[in-house]
């Protein structure tokens, strides 16, 4: 059977796929130009784990390593390919949020354990894996002019945010294996259970517009 | 008597409460969800100092302590049960203005300790500060699409400015509870007069409209 | 005859004025007060640099310095004297775009030699070099509610990249004079290329519309 650390890097992989998918689809949303557009793809894909690598004082994974690189440019190919063939933004659509769902998970446990090796609080562990899950997500989207989604709509940071948690509560008593096994399928099952629902948080206004 | 090093850390929890507030009330006038509103609160307050570490090289204090994520939770909790009671944006009070002010001279003083104890150089020390103070309210007005206010109005950032050419004649010269201390009060006194007597700097246009 | 590293460093110089006279007819645009005009002005001309020495885990060589900040500063001065004396944006002029090619260039240059004295991988110091020289313009752009234009339009940070391809092949075959030489030049003749005969990359759009 595949060890956890396997199923995490398999993950991962689809991640940086799904992710900079994501980011190329937002640029040409946006009218980007091939550079823009392929920009947008690789820091939608390595822009988390930049973050997080910047955060604990390390010079970025991405930038030094030459795998994440690799997947993010075939991921970026593909969509341009995908583009070419089938004129139209396939981002939301279910396959696509499903191994984008498989992304956040892997990259948010990823930042769990990065933090919990840099001798973070609580409080840093938990924001490490959501930044490194849905950072590259925030950033693609202010360099294109919008008020980042993850802030405001839909249950997707709140999953990694929730995996955190348990992730908190379980690192240290069991062993590391255990600890990240659960916390992914945790949030694996969260984010598709959001999917299917259409969960959304309570969201806050100070008029009582419908918008 | 409270030594300055105390009044100073009195100050930056007091700052810590406002920044969260403010950070929570701009998310709710954006229409976040309510992680997006926490993240917000959190961003304000700990999101100076987080670039201020990042550029000094040095894991940001906010993810590895745990007094300062401790206050901002806190002020975060305050400020959704003031939403909830007043239904309505109190970040334009005087009250809050003013324990803000505390919060801008505080982290500001600390930016440029830290800023001269990294061994950067004039520009390096007065910017390190004047980020501290802003960083946070910057990062959460770009967050929701606003060109940062920091940047275009009010005597706000100048107080953070003009204390930091003072420490820079100061620092050295005097002990640093001294250079500290006439920092924190000019800062503190620039801020609460431009507050009341409306200050702002000379604004520039390519064309000279009224707006 | 000068060496590559005296080209370099005045291109360096040149790249500093422009980018400070860029970022502070930016702000004026954006009708920043004169503290956010001053500020657009440093991070424009300082911005990409500091970025880059965040990314390769080192402490901004512009907060340590004294030589870059003093030469924005004068940028920045010149840049309000101009704005005085003849009450329009400058920055669309052939004359200032030229200085900031002479800018763009060093600035790439730079970025690619310290990526690879940093030991990153062939992406990562291509990108270092993009950053350098892109990312103050970006920084400003998105400060004051804009899709960086380096992102959809011009040839200009292409210029940079394929620049960074020619410094992958030809560093370490060649003297770092020799690699830095053909580098420098060949971004700075496809830019002023570029700026001649009007070449932008091509544009995505969802649906084909004209803008």
């Amino acid at each position: 059977m595949a060890s956890i650390s396997e199923v995490l890097e398999a993950a991962n992989c689809i991640g940086l796929v799904a992710f900079a998918l994501s980011g190329v689809f937002k640029g040409i949303n946006a009218k980007l130009d091939l550079l823009g557009v392929s920009i947008l793809g690789f820091l939608t894909a390595l822009g988390g784990g930049i973050v997080r690598d910047i955060l604990v004082n390390s010079v970025p994974k991405a930038l030094t390593g030459i795998s994440d690189i690799t997947t993010t440019a075939l991921g970026i190919f593909l969509a341009l390919l995908l583009y070419k063939v089938f004129r139209k933004d396939i981002t939301g659509t279910k396959p696509v949020k499903i191994i984008d769902a498989a992304g956040l998970s892997a990259f948010s446990v990823t930042g769990f354990l990065v933090g919990a090796q840099s001798g973070l609080n609580g409080f840093g562990i938990v924001l490490l894996g959501v930044i490194t899950g849905t950072g590259g997500g925030l950033i693609s989207e202010l360099l294109t002019g919008k008020v980042p989604s993850v802030l405001k709509e839909d249950f997707y940071a709140s999953c990694s945010l929730i995996g955190g948690i348990l992730f908190l509560i379980t690192y240290g008593k069991f062993s590391t294996e255990v600890s990240t096994g659960i916390t992914f399928v945790t949030i694996l099952t969260l984010r598709l259970t959001a999917i299917l629902k259409g969960w959304r948080l309570p969201r806050f206004g100070l008029y009582e517009e419908r918008d």
